[in-house]
């Protein structure tokens, strides 16, 4: 059960912008967290498609919350940046060969678990989550 | 998020042993999911490790329910399939490499969702997701 380093990389994205509080480049998120520029690429992309983040060209300009970090539902941002969310096969109607689908309680009953998952998420914002270790949390990431 | 096909596989094994109550070969099972007997084999050994099935040998032989179907719960069944549990990088210690473990939140929320996830599943027993089916099931899988 995980998921994927993409959805990883936009929470730590989202965790760094909201630490920092100023427009932010790649580079100085990728040295941040030791990871790949280009797999920060594709969370960035996704957390702008989903409006969590915008990007600012120019001098001064960078990655910026898009919206106040008490606006950002952690659930929210799973969901977003999560590429499928079909836990078994009979989740996707299009690539499902299992002939119990309809017949069989599992499905609903992963269905309920995940919603489960996603409601203890809904309960914290990323301000919630960031700020009362903002201190700690710069002192890692900021230099 | 998903769950991988071992712990899809080794569901679907736990259903149809629970629908035929009889011995089953694997030759049985792959025919009537339509997959692959390899995949079949890895399932049935890692819920026999659990102790959720027994093979018997010999004539009349087969894979059985090693328990009565109302005392294998579904948190129990997944739990035991699936390989790893590390939703993201840091629930791994051998793992992480990010820096900010410790000090973020992230890592103790997604702990909560994934406990609620499981607290979820283990309201249910392999008996009460599959007996009130049985009979559908049955015109299903069993020919």
């Amino acid at each position: 059960m995980h998921l994927t380093k993409l959805t990883d990389y936009g929470l730590r994205t989202l965790i760094f912008l909201a630490v920092k509080q100023s427009p932010t480049s790649l580079n100085e998120l990728a040295a941040a967290y030791g990871i790949s520029r280009n797999h920060l690429v594709k969370a960035v992309g996704a957390l702008r498609k989903a409006g969590f983040v915008a990007t600012n060209r120019g001098v001064g300009g960078g990655i910026v919350l898009a919206k106040e970090a008490a606006q950002i539902r952690l659930d929210e941002d799973v969901n977003a940046l999560e590429p499928h969310m079909a836990i078994v096969e009979c989740f996707d109607n299009h690539k499902n060969t299992c002939p119990i689908k309809g017949a069989c309680q599992l499905e609903k009953l992963l269905y309920q678990a995940r919603k489960a998952f996603f409601k203890e998420l809904q309960k914290t914002s990323l301000a919630e989550a960031v700020l009362p270790h903002q201190q700690n949390l710069k002192k890692i990431l900021i230099v």
